[in-house]
């Protein structure tokens, strides 16, 4: 089976977005209206299903090889490399200034979301070419985007995202690696970095590592932390690689899944010469790569949704192919005519469409937050994006898994054939609630930054806008039971999340459960609204806006109450984790 | 990290389950008591540690090879199997007529539990001989279990179970597999067969097929089955291997996990050459597989349970050793000392403690069932395995899944590289839901045959005894939360599940719901009782009753609320499959 990209649904979902944040009135969004976004759709999808979905399989098969420092990628990666670069598809959502297309996030999203269900582990480099992109234009000085940005972004460069190591995961204020200053302004990087996504690859011509490293006099912990930029080949003053710049792949990880993506090790400064660029202030570095990090926790949400759509489409096919048991008559029938396998099936088309317009919502909040001259209007998307982050990474990453887990057993024992393909699906998608800050790393974020810090001011305003949508459509069975959970929801807030007194550990212990809480609620709040959309607009084509009401009410009776259930469980929290002695 | 067995936990649960089915009351069991039941985990334990923990690793990491119609093993696993074999820990529950050891279910069971904890793969002959054993002990002719009875409960020779073809996997009624009569009495068999565990190996001298077939004149569908024992080499009068059955493996699956088992395609009788045995009477063959059947489904109930201990030794080593993030006053701790992942630990481990006592006390009960001279007492034993079975098998399996998922976000990163071995866990899981009835097989048998065809009657006394329970324990938070919980499965009961205008569709959508719901409660059940119970023991051992109690506590807040919106999706299932088109 091949994947398709959703045409439908992508163009509904993008125009819902766009409507919903009122884009056409952004002035310098007019040229790149909904009709420009099915145009790039369409021609994703034939760059996707031509040249990125055949090489998903020979990834996961052959995966990456390493020797003497030097990676190989899988057969058909290159050439598949140098087809994206010379497409323009890397700087699609980059500045034109840059060698980009200048394109909105809101168009970007479905395109990425393409890429990400064809070949997770291939285009990775995407991601960080657009978020390497955005810290370089934020962050660097004028010379060091003179001399690094056209590359990156018209791909004749990769990026890598350098900040693990093997005592500093989650816990970025561990880490070691070294960076001492040279009398010409540059500084010498001296250290080991783990878990490095394309850290070393044969795609093209530089790797500009941005690596997290401490001055020798910056202070402890994460206040200590500055950025570098660090190139394979150092760059000239043109441009131009040169010399080797001591960075060296010491191994790749074996991994259980996304094969065809090298996970490196990576050894900067073994011969005391690998020199980097300071991007930034000193010691600001964390803030920098925050921005990175957003995109890549936006990424990684999106990545659960592609995952699902790659689930939900092989299951699909699967189960209108696979004849057992028996239907009404005794008569042989497919197994999609099996309630069984129908409820399997919408539960992952369910939770996938209400995640896909949660996302397609946050990009065109992106584009508001860019593109907006009203200020409130950009300080009120961006406290929506930023409380909206860890609950879409978080929980879409999540239900990859669940999604994943799902469509394998609609296969039943073709599942657990690695043949079929859907057991990849899974094996990918285990590393999204982890890479880029854990769920756990998610949640906290959630309660504390996003909630308490906030003094629940951002939190209020999603309830607020929830409420209106409930209240516009009263007669409908999915606001109606939203709105009950809603309601518990509020009380959490409340009694809970915004308590002066909560104890800190009881906050963590709930934090993944009220997490995927938020996440529920989400995508049931996405779903009734579409739903209510989809009422109007029934009339123009019965079967596509019949089927998202039904998904709405699918979603209101299957997947809410296990929200409610997570909600349950914060109230309910006393000593549940601290009773136990391990 | 090595697997040790759970020796408190298993000891304490072994003599719970003991005196809760009064099982010192029967007398055919008077020499079988708790004093043996620990020498012989205590052995086992030896066993496990020494000799198939070291082999699991190897076992994934190199596979089985496949050529000529042959199939090697791992390395080691010949010899694994001797020892095994030569210690007569197949026999351990068989009877001593035939070479066993004549062991109750009660005791075998925690030894069991180990094997599938040390090497999953590798023991699965295990639970073919045991329910091989049973067949032919049940069903097959004096000849029969002369010649094949004492050979396979020695395991001289291996068992094999073989059920499914390409277009007959759930659907058994679906097979092609030929039996034609011949002039001796037997039947020549002829077809070809998948997914057959050890269907061909290297380690005994012969294998005996199981082989569900048609004879040429049965009737259509499951009423038209046989089951015949199939030798790959033919047995003599004596019992002796001769010439080679026409018994041909074709290959083996390239499987996501368990690759240490073989899972062959089998041919028979490609040459006209291949003689199978009548085993019970013409076209009852489904039932008498239903003896197997049953004890695999337990088997993997139990299967469940042991890969979530596995996972959790696994996690709680981890989260001992690795230092990541601050505790209270700043210093860096190991993780373990973070809210999070403590409720992660604890959602394996409370989930683990739940279910092994569910295991335990359907042990229990097949004791009593096969032991007592009661027979309204064998009766209502029966009931209640026939009511637990689906529910053990359906929601450990299920919970096994999420288990492994959640050992390795404990890990992090670490967790998808290979080398750690948790991922192993994972893949080795993902087909415990599917084989030997689909999750969704298991919730139409409990929906359909166990709850609506017995007229609710075993349910209802299941529902009296968890509320005999409950009112024992008026204090008790888990056992409030329990009430409610069972109050609302009541309602279920009466008001979907007995309702007799229910539509069949519905109840088959909402079955897998219904099943994690009865899973969840049962579980809570448990640990209810359990921490009743611990609590009058509590000061012969503070620290390991005091944990019992906090792990009802952790269950009660942060498991049973999603059963109980299982419950809520299937009291609001309306239209919620049936209204999509797909």
């Amino acid at each position: 089976m091949s994947y398709q990209a959703p045409y439908k649904d992508m163009q509904w979902l993008v125009e819902q977005a766009y409507q919903s944040q009122n884009l056409a009135e952004l002035n310098s969004l007019q040229d790149f209206d909904l009709d420009l976004a099915n145009a790039i759709i369409d021609e994703a999808n034939k760059f996707a299903s031509h040249v990125l979905v055949p090489l998903n399989a020979v990834g996961d098969t052959q995966g990456c090889q390493f020797e003497n420092g030097q990676v190989t990628t899988p057969n058909g990666w290159k050439e598949a490399y140098a087809q994206f670069r010379d497409s323009g598809w890397i700087g699609l959502a980059l500045p034109e200034a840059f060698g980009g297309q200048g394109l909105p996030k809101y168009i970007a999203q479905p395109v990425n979301e393409m890429w990400l269900s064809s070949n997770l582990a291939f285009v990775m480099f995407a991601a960080l070419a657009q978020g390497g992109s955005e810290i370089l234009l934020k962050f660097a000085s004028d010379d060091v985007k003179a001399r690094y940005l056209t590359q990156i972004v018209t791909g004749e460069w990769t990026v890598a995202m350098s900040l693990t190591e093997p005592n500093a995961g989650s816990d970025l204020g561990a880490l070691a690696t070294k960076a001492v200053p040279q009398a010409d302004g540059t500084y010498q990087i001296k250290g080991q970095k783990i878990y490095i996504t394309y850290g070393e690859h044969d795609m093209a011509d530089n790797i500009v590592h941005l690596v997290l490293a401490r001055t020798p006099d910056a202070p402890a912990g994460s206040r200590g932390i500055s950025l570098f930029a660090v190139p394979k080949y150092r760059v000239s003053d043109e441009g131009i690689c040169g010399e080797f710049n001591d960075v060296r792949c010491t191994g790749i990880e074996h991994k259980t899944g996304l094969h065809g993506s090298p996970t490196c090790s990576i050894s900067y400064g073994d011969n005391d010469a690998c020199v980097g660029e300071l991007i930034g202030e000193l010691n600001q570095g964390l803030m920098a790569m925050f921005v990175l990090m957003n995109e890549a926790r936006l990424s990684c949400g999106l990545q659960g949704v592609a995952l699902g759509e790659l689930a939900y489409q092989k299951a699909l096919q699967y189960a209108h192919e696979r004849v057992q048991g028996a239907g009404v008559g005794g008569k042989r029938v497919a197994i999609i005519e099996h309630p069984d396998v129908q409820r399997m099936l919408l539960s992952i088309r369910s939770e996938t469409f209400g995640l896909r317009a949660l996302g397609y919502q946050i990009a065109a909040l992106l584009d508001v937050s860019e593109h907006s001259q009203d200020p409130v209007r950009v300080r009120m998307a961006e406290s929506r994006i930023a409380l909206l982050t860890p609950i879409f990474k978080g929980f879409a990453t999540e239900q990859a898994n669940d999604m994943a887990g799902t469509a394998i057993q609609i296969y039943g024992g073709m599942g657990f054939v690695e043949e079929t393909g859907i057991a990849q699906v899974m094996r990918d998608a285990r590393i999204t609630t982890i890479y880029e800050g854990t769920t756990g790393v998610q949640a906290k974020d959630l309660v504390h930054r996003k909630i308490r810090m906030d003094q629940g001011v951002a939190m209020c305003q999603l309830l607020t806008d929830m409420r209106d949508d409930i209240s516009a459509a009263p007669q409908s069975q999915p606001h109606q039971r939203l709105a009950v959970a809603v309601d518990q929801l509020a009380n959490v807030i409340d009694g809970v999340l915004l308590n002066p007194n909560a104890d800190t550990a009881k906050l963590d212990a709930v934090s993944v459960p009220f997490l995927k809480a938020m996440g529920g609620i989400c995508c049931a709040w996405q779903l009734a609204r579409l739903a209510q959309q989809a009422q109007i607009n029934q009339a123009q084509d019965d079967g596509f806006f019949r089927n998202v009401m039904a998904l709405a009410d699918f979603y209101s009776a299957y997947q809410l109450p296990l929200a409610q259930a997570a909600l349950t469980t914060v109230s309910q929290e006393q000593n549940g984790v601290g009773a136990y002695q391990f």
